[in-house]
């Protein structure tokens, strides 16, 4: 029933390259499926303003696609000037990461996760905040290597995945051609066994609640599968 | 408990006051509580260029503040420009009152649903959504009355109600004091009995299924009030 | 002759609603017949940089409209980016309120008057120096109950009222479909009885000495009916 | 009494230079003392969309400065992101400019002029209107020799004067020294005898009515010899 | 004496990977030892509006930097806003590339050449040429091979290289620690065996045409070698 | 052969005026032909941030085009925000003279040079740096006059002069007639008698080593006169 011939509850393959880019303090590329994004964590030793002498860290986060990772090129967009979507997915990323930071732990500094998509596939946003959290556990593993950090401020990894109810059934991790279609689209972010973002927004047709927890469900599973992925490449 | 001396299923009052200016096709002013927004519809003949000869209809949404709607100044904010807070506000008002739209209905139009806070004590977001729905409903009136519109495309109201879980405790419709300070923070937006958008984000702290459970109860009670303000107000 | 039916002579009803917002320091609503103006003022320890250490103070402006408060909807516009006419105008109203103003008696602080037009049918510049000067009043006298100022900064009041020559005449207060015709248009601006600022603007005819004359008799006989209207409100 | 030595009713000797650069269509050197502004008039037979299709012509101005046509050096500025001083001039040169055109002898074409100010001594947007008709008639001129236009659309030359209250004294024709340091401050154009625009501003003492007609004096007689200046450059 | 040990006419290793994203026209990933870039052709079947009709081809480029291909973080920059640099970066990579097409046997349509770095180590501006070329000559041939050209516009390769002065040597194709020292620093871009472009520029001494010609000899040697792994490539 | 007459390796006849206007510390009008350059040199005792506490002084330059300074009028531009043209040009204008600079006799200060081209026949980019040059001279010479600086930071002049292939011919200094139509087009920046840039692109026709050393040659025989008429004119 799935374009791609998957299950309703199985997830597109998952792979997360380590060091992909030599400059910045973590970095991965994770392919999910057709997805693939580059994830870079960068160390700043300044916090902003508002948390100037607060003795807490901060981590915040960058999304940008490359002009021709879609099917139809799109132009370049920079800080200022980023398109609402935009904008609302590296909030969405930054917070989401936030969620499973231990803040005092971290210290008084700053990680801007850069999450830059290299090709397109549908889920960018959920690859950019799972490939996110493990650009930024490497930064930190420096840290704490380096001694700049001595307790470990990021415990339960942060993934996210999305599911949507798609030709009238409820599946998990919508691809493109799914996403498209789907009447009903949710994303949804857990720092291990708690959630800490849910998102679900009706695209053409209304929900109930005994859908809603049917998407939660698979939500649960999916983001299961991922945590190992996560922990199996940061360890 | 709260600050308010509210019970915690106990909403703010809600008035609205219908034709608050007199050059919009529709407007009113809805007053939650401390929280004043004024609501107003324009109808447009131009649709936007991807719907040029579809038959179909639009309904956007702009959202905005006075500069002095809240305890300090904020700057005035222009499209292209906005904050990334403000574009997420304003995208999520006009996804909301689009899927309480029968577009084939509402005919090859555009209505604009501007929503301005004129006063600011939480929950701006939904009240600018409950609000911009009776709006939309007198400009909608005005064109059935006038004969450019021959069956009603809003059938069930669209109301959005804010609940979260503060001091540990989960509770409807919160004001500024909790908001700022509550550790989940939901809001919920519904087209009568049926769900369109959840959206709910832990600030602080991590939620439970239980718990989103318990605020998707509160929300729906909430709605419902509203619903009938809206009809009330309307009819 | 006039299409309201005024005499040449009168201005349109005025009535100055004190308090209309919670946060503002200063506030109050405006109405001179369908022009409505929400007026705040903001306090502001801070003065701007070429002031600092000055010991002086400073009062500004902006002006904004809501996108419907006027016939067919206008773009909102932010500081930096606003259109000619708007920056035009607020510089007018900052201007002509420091005109009114000790400056060394305020002392080195500064106070932001918003003037944001809710309904328009002209005339809503000189409405916002009206009750923009009712709101500095207000946060003026906050600020010397408070003891932070010893001697009132404000002495006489500032308005400001528009004449014209419409349809050949001299007339007092132009409202919106006036204004749209008239040949000449002006703005003056007095603080009690000495004058502030005088603009005249031909708008398709030019004009003479005498007809000058004429329209500053006008105004003065309106300026001085304002007067009444604000110390009334600030009493 | 004044810095210059000047009497009070003296104007700064005035020189205007024509074909002052080969590619415009007219074009002057206007020197008003030490006030340098390069003037340009281009016709573009396009006119604004609000023109379209009906026979009207239009006239528009851009105002600019070099950098270091001042005391201390300026930053540049383009078309959108001007400075709310600028666009006022610049609007102020339009509408005088149109003030003495008949629009329907121009023919549905613009024409604009642009002023830009090689070296500043106060008055630049006297000089600019004045020096700006001079330019925008030579290219009138030229279309009319080419058959483009049959009636002369400008009869009675445009110009204009500063005047203002310096030192408790009503004076001539503010240079720089006086107009940083004059109480009142107006700015007087005239279509031959007749009145286009007066803007008089308090910067620092109000003024009487008795004041004013002082300087209206002044401003006549100014503008007769700025008239006669013009006639004899162009004729 | 070169701090890789690399031979004065010694390049990198140069790799090109194709076909590196799957919705572009034409793609490769070249390294340049620790540079990489990204190179994608996007065919768009409209041109700039100055080759409407004109049965003219078109090719354009777009270069970027992701933010954390650097030592340090850099800004994301859009289109309108982007920094000198990156300008006069993408507009000789758009320049070169085009003295390299047959515009009449393209036909009017236009290729975007988008050049992202993804890791940067000195040179990123000649990669991007050498391996744009690539990402179009792919694109070109895939538009041959649907018939919709019918004669190759692509002839000879079009590659670049850097050499400069560094430790008072001439030395070919400077990486990152090089450049940041070079006394004289130059790019030299080749269609075939002729010269398109030659930039040479003092960066703290000047230089001598008995320099610039050895410099000349250099970069002819490294093209040649970059021609024939371009060459392989796309055969 | 040439649109003008000139022999090949003849230029145009260049004047310089000193002092054109009053108030920058240097300023010059040079006149290539019907090129024509205001050059001021504006003294900042501010350097750029990264050079505070540095002892090293900076010299950087601004470049535009007055709307009419071309055939068709052209759009103002302003600092961000320049197309990419202008950056280009100013970028080379600051580069070429500080290669002429000896940045610790300068001290730490800055000098701004601004080049508007007043009217534009070609070359006007090498005419900004020749001027520009002599402004700068003219502003350190009254900084050593001040006893500011001690010893002359600027020994040999700098100058510039476009050359290019015109109808298959290599010809000194480019005219707009010739330039709009060469097929190689270099601009040659020297200090003194040695190379500072060197730029050469194709535009329509690809060249050769032996063509690019006739151009050199030109080069050389213009700068030694350019040279002799910027010290004529700063003795």
């Amino acid at each position: 029933m799935r374009p791609s011939g998957r299950q309703i509850d199985q997830m597109r393959s998952v792979t997360i390259e380590l060091d992909a880019t030599r400059h910045a303090e973590g970095s991965c590329m994770i392919k999910c499926g057709d997805t693939h994004v580059l994830c870079t964590a960068t160390v700043d030793e300044r916090v902003p303003p508002f948390l100037k002498n607060s003795g807490l860290g901060w981590v915040t986060a960058e999304y940008g696609m490359l002009p021709r990772a879609t099917h139809t090129r799109m132009r370049r967009e920079a800080k200022n000037g980023q398109s609402g979507r935009t904008q609302e997915i590296q909030r969405l990323i930054g917070r989401s990461l936030r969620a499973g930071v231990d803040r005092v732990a971290l210290g008084e500094r700053q990680i801007v996760v850069d999450c830059d998509v290299i090709q397109a596939d549908g889920g960018t946003r959920c690859a950019s905040i799972t490939g996110g959290w493990v650009a930024l556990k490497l930064a930190v593993n420096k840290l704490m290597k380096a001694g700049e950090i001595s307790s470990d401020p990021l415990t339960d990894p942060v993934a996210a995945i999305s599911c949507g109810i798609y030709a009238g059934q409820e599946v998990l991790d919508l691809d493109y051609p799914e996403d498209s279609d789907a009447g009903v689209d949710g994303n949804f972010i857990m720092n291990g066994s708690k959630l800490v973002e849910v998102q679900m927004s009706a695209e053409g047709s209304t929900f109930t609640r005994a859908q809603m927890d049917k998407l939660l469900d698979l939500a649960e599973k999916g983001i299961g599968e991922l945590n190992a992925i996560q922990m199996d490449a940061v360890s």
